[in-house]
């Protein structure tokens, strides 16, 4: 097989068990001693960073933290110079996080550079890992501000932004030791980055139906999030009879209801979520007179998810007018489909049939920093299996052979790269 | 007409004017200046008392504060020691509350005391006015404490029972100036009362759509109220698709549209109201693995209720069942329907055609004293229009002819009492 050309056969299960060695090591630096909390800026972060940072320059990169606090290592090819097949994900978490969203992809990454470190193998381009420093959002209420830096997409005003604390970006970024007016050095070009590619965990239970350790990514799906509010007449739950009820809350409850039926009759990987609702006054014998919910609407392909969107707010619409309850519906964040590109999911592809599993493609829901990424290189992602389809929890778990898996097809990737035609 | 045989005219509006003067010299007693709290045993409750206390006496009557801080007034019969017609309502209120929900029935019974006491009527029977200390239940969890004391069913449990600030109810009593071990004291027995008798705000929108000022109670619907909590299964809202899902929101909704559905196709008065629900972990972007809410449901009539509940958690149970959900419904609260007594009933219906109203009845679905009198006495209830229906709000709010029309059919009533037959 031309594939394995330049492959030198690893031992199973050993790069899986170096892999989750380190998980755990980059998993117990927390801000809680019981739980995983690693928000972005953090001395938590700072210490993180500085682990990752060693196991860079031990794999023979040479290594920096970036102007807003990424991890970057870069191994080089050949000769010097060349541009670059980044590797990528970030090594922030949520509050009481699972250890593998994010790291995996850092650390998996930084394994594969080892062992080509260990061979002595230089390849015609060059080699660059990155951890981005805030992928999750947490502390700024902005995601992605790791990747948006180096694709040049930072939104400056973000610097403005306090946390719960009341402390801004800007001063968290000069406690960090970083210079808030320099961010814009973090930036990449298109001309550096034969492309993006990133391994992370399914997040999601789709692998796990299949039985199978790893996935190619077809998709980056986009996302709508909506909030919505229906205003009636609160009353007392004894004295108004149900016809001469205004009820927010009956009427949220049959817009939760539409939506789960629209997305459960589409057969396109459409999904709708509503996970936040309050209702007021909240009390047992008041009929609730507001109600206050999200939606979160993603499909694999951008119109595919507006058409969604539009028939779902026409719905709620007629709804709120049928029961008389004033509407008041805003789109709160958008984020474009970010599709993989097919020249870098067929060579995922080959490298996962090399390794012989099946191919098997699906979109991912959740959103990553190629969505950011895409607007410097061409992006790309491997899946790996996690158990129950379990993330952002404290039971996310990933088997050390599935970590294996990850890794022995992300190398041969590595190895076997070939340019886009044409480039 | 025999009615007016022992009635003397009145002057259109007085009796209204002087109990809306009263409403809000009373409505002014709160423990905040901009609105209107006054809780149970608090300062401003016991400031309260004792501008009723005067009231009273000087409406005639002879006055004290009973052992569990009811205001207790008797105005004496034709001689001494004869056994009363009860006539109440409560002087406590909720928090942020209106100036009228309790305070209209003790002021307008004064207020006709003082009409009598004017005339130097002395009747066949004593009259007595009660204002219950606690009706609304804010401080201690538990409602009706005044009149159950009355009518000797005080659960003493919940002397230990404690407030927010973590003062127990034995404590508050001391600090209000009451003795804990002398409730009993406050217990009165059916041979003492001929009667219990609440004129009261409807707290509802019916006596409004019917245009009506004053209605006549049928009955006091019972209530029960359970507390549900769905489980199912937390996830990402991307990752995770729509066939996959244990959502335990759409499951909840599903219930909420369900209850509605049953009691608006119910023809016999029943109503059904989640008034609080709780999703988390309440993000956006998860799918809520576990909900919590309440559901409070009233009839009538107790069989008609208990059927209805029952109803209503086979197909909450059936719900659950179906979308794989585990279900933990709870009883957290039941209160017997108290009937108003016929006799009273048609009294009242005398007196509201006599003053040349229609008679219109309805039932109460708000909880008020009679539901504890009842222990001891006959109880029916006058209904005085309130606008929007608007209750436990500052917007509460009584047209002065209204209270007028209210207290006008109140002293007929008292008036032209008759004994029920055979008593």
């Amino acid at each position: 097989m031309s594939e394995m050309a330049r492959g030198i056969a690893v031992q199973d299960g050993s790069l899986g068990e170096e892999i989750v060695r380190r998980i755990n090591e980059l998993g117990a630096i927390s801000e809680d001693a019981g739980k995983l909390t690693r928000i972005y800026l953090s001395k938590e972060l700072r210490t993180a960073a500085d682990l990752i940072l060693g196991w860079m320059r031990e794999a023979g990169m040479r290594a920096h933290l970036d102007a807003i606090g990424n991890v970057c290592g870069r191994y080089e090819g050949e000769r010097p110079g060349l541009p670059c097949l980044m590797l990528g994900s970030h090594y922030d978490t949520v509050r009481d996080a699972g250890k593998w969203d994010g790291p995996l992809g850092v650390i998996t990454a930084i394994a594969c550079i080892a062992e080509l470190n260990r061979r002595g193998t230089r390849l015609p381009f060059a080699i660059e890992v990155i951890g981005f420093a805030d992928e999750e959002g947490v502390r700024f209420a902005s995601t992605l501000l790791g990747s948006r830096a180096v694709a040049g997409t930072f939104d400056e005003s973000v610097l403005n932004a306090r946390d719960r604390d009341g402390v801004s970006m800007r001063d968290a970024l000069v406690q960090f030791g970083l210079d808030p007016d320099h961010i814009g050095a973090a930036a990449r070009t298109r001309r550096e980055l034969l492309a993006y590619l990133e391994l992370h965990i399914e997040q999601g239970p789709v692998l796990e139906a299949q039985n199978l350790s790893v996935g190619v990514v077809s998709a980056i799906a986009g996302a709508t999030r909506l909030a919505a509010r229906l205003t009636g007449m609160a009353g007392h739950a004894g004295t108004v009879p149900m016809a001469l009820r205004r009820d927010a809350l009956t009427g949220a409850a049959e817009c939760i209801g539409a939506i789960e039926q629209f997305c459960r009759t589409d057969e396109g990987g459409l999904v709708g979520t509503v996970g936040y609702v309050h209702a007021k006054p909240g009390a047992t014998n008041v009929i609730p007179g507001e109600v206050s919910f999200t939606i979160d609407m993603r499909a694999p392909t951008d119109m595919h998810r507006k058409r969604a969107v539009a028939d779902v707010v026409r719905q709620i619409e007629a709804i709120a007018r049928r029961r008389q309850l004033s509407l008041q519906l805003d789109v709160t964040h958008e984020n474009r489909t970010a599709p993989c590109a097919p020249w870098l999911k067929d060579q995922i592809a080959q490298a996962i049939a090399a390794e012989g599993f099946a191919v098997f493609e699906l979109a991912s829901g959740a959103g990553h920093d190629g969505m950011a990424m895409i607007d410097i290189a061409d992006v790309a992602m491997i899946f790996v299996r996690c158990r129950g389809g379990i993330s952002h929890h404290p039971d996310e778990h990933v088997e050390p052979a599935d970590a294996d898996v990850g890794a022995r097809v992300l190398l041969r990737v590595i190895e076997n790269f070939r340019l886009r035609e044409g480039s």
